[in-house]
């Protein structure tokens, strides 16, 4: 029996028979190996996204696996093969397609949000959604690519140079990979992040990280860059004060790269972006050349996966796990494991 | 006797016997022709900036005059000479000069608001802030030189190119100076303007306008657009309203340029922001390049400077054109006339 992880109602996750088919044409069969737990599965299971969501709904979209069966007409990939998934699928006709920006789709099927993710033993998706991975990278590291392209392409939207100042405000996941994206086209980063477990980690990394609870961030960087203010700030962390803290920071002509979602309209100290001459350059998902990147960079250990991921569970416990990181800050990468072995397991919640 | 206009106080201006000195090393005396009155003249009339502003203090930076003397050392300079002002100081020292954007030198000497200004019949500034007027362009005409400066930076800000579609929240002098720059560069523009006094303007100069508190500006943009939303916006209201407007109207990848002034926090969507890739561009002040484009923009006629003044009043007559202009919406330009004879004004309000 294969299992799928379904979300059904706020707070509500259950496993229950993967769906199986035969891939269609143009399509694949994978088993996925390792799927991780971002931010906005989090928000999902919090019941925030009922609107966009349909019931019962697999989610995950942080993947690595393997090809099962190809669908007619597809080429260039074998069972066995490893991949990570680009989880984006667009209409081609928008204008938003049109203009060659296909990741921000105007009817964008996101999957794993707006249809079946990849929490499940069994997944049927489109082969041009598959992203080859290298043999000697570790399925469990791979897991963390799709962060880590949003951390490419959230880099590259800023603009970001080698001898650059960044802070990065918020030292999740995704801040994390993003300093270290950073740190790797050779910028100095300086990491903003008020929980020290988080701290402790990015430390570990090597990463130069502040507490704003206990110093005042913006005296921080006037001594850092002499009076000059930074060259890029990374809003990561969605809160009020980490917007605040982003802009204060820059010196003239900054570019703040805005990464994390805001459900709230903020207050906006918007004289800074005039007189300053700031700028504002908002962040969202990734195209294909930036999950190349982050293949790249995860296999060639720049982003030491291995350290971000806290736990892995097995798929029958993605349930508690949800309601574990409920709990907060004290973790960064939660995998599930969707290898188990599920012959035995019989209405486990099912 | 020659006079100048001071601000003493909050809504309070006089004229008193203007300053007159010799002008020192790389310094040039000039005879001010016409000043024009910007909002920031109005907002310290309103005593908005006392705290930046020294009393008594000589208002105006949007000017034309002739150069009456000069001191040692200026070379270029004849007596005569038709000038404009590029009204700025600035430090050579700071981070912000440092990088070369001395427009927004962290130590700025805005000649007018932190120094005295044009609004005197005798005025004396350094050499290197003068930009030369061609012959054929009227003094009266001239004054209109330094807000196009601000509008061709503003449009150079938002990078507008050939057949993109704009739209110009708020039809003031400036908001109209954007858009009848942004069309000469070849851009669809549409300008946004409650007031019926404005919008009437803004159509006779051939503009298309809209009124927001008739129409639903979103709607409007997405059947021009064909749903794809406009490219540029520039906020030039300083209202909230307007700064949502902005956001709202552009589609995927669109740019904001930041003009207004907004002195206190907005509430701004910054999911938008997040979700269509946008970008916000601030833009302050302009530098030599903007000014040159922008003298040749007056001069040969792209802007109808003409057609922007609503009234030319003379020097004694200023302190009763702020009481007038804080009436609001129903003139674009009010220039003073600083050629007027004082000669056999005495004591009239000084």
């Amino acid at each position: 029996m294969t299992l799928a992880v379904r979300y059904t109602a706020a707070r509500t996750l259950d496993t229950a028979p993967a769906e199986t088919r035969s891939p269609g044409p143009g399509e694949v069969e994978l088993a996925p190996a390792y799927v991780g737990i971002c931010g906005t599965d989090l928000h999902i299971f919090h019941g925030d996204m009922d609107a966009r969501v349909h019931t019962p709904a697999v989610l995950g979209h942080e993947m690595s696996g393997r090809v099962v069966r190809v669908g007619p007409g597809v080429e260039g990939w074998q069972p066995g093969d490893a991949v990570t998934v680009m989880p984006l699928r667009w209409d081609d006709t928008c204008p938003a397609c049109g203009s060659g920006h296909q990741h921000v789709c105007q009817h964008l099927d996101f999957i794993g949000i707006d249809s079946p993710g990849a929490m499940q033993q069994r997944w049927i998706v489109p082969a041009d959604t598959l992203i080859r991975l290298p043999d000697s990278l570790a399925l469990d590291r791979a897991a963390l690519v799709e962060p880590t392209a949003v951390a490419v392409h959230d880099v590259g939207r800023a603009g970001v140079r080698g001898g650059e100042k960044v802070v990065v405000v918020g030292g999740g996941p995704v801040g994390v990979l993003i300093a270290l994206v950073a740190r790797a086209v050779g910028a100095e980063v300086r990491v903003v992040e008020p929980n020290a477990h988080r701290r402790r980690l990015a430390e570990e990394l090597g990463l130069t990280v502040w507490n704003p609870t206990a110093k005042n961030v913006s005296e921080l960087v006037r001594e850092w860059t002499a009076d000059a203010g930074a060259d890029v700030a990374f809003e990561v962390s969605g809160a009020a004060a980490g917007m605040d803290t982003a802009v204060e920071v820059l010196g003239v002509r900054g570019r703040l790269c805005l990464v994390a979602i805001h459900s709230r309209y903020r207050e906006v100290n918007l004289h800074r972006f005039f007189w300053r001459e700031l700028t504002l350059v908002g962040a969202r998902l990734y195209d294909r050349s930036d999950f190349e990147r982050a293949v790249a960079l995860v296999a060639d250990g720049t982003i030491p996966a291995e350290r971000l991921i806290s736990k892995v569970v097995p798929l029958t416990q993605a349930p508690a796990a949800f309601e574990a990181l409920e709990g907060g800050g004290d973790v960064m990468k939660i995998l599930v494991d969707c290898t188990e072995n599920t012959d035995n397991i019989q209405g486990a919640a099912v």
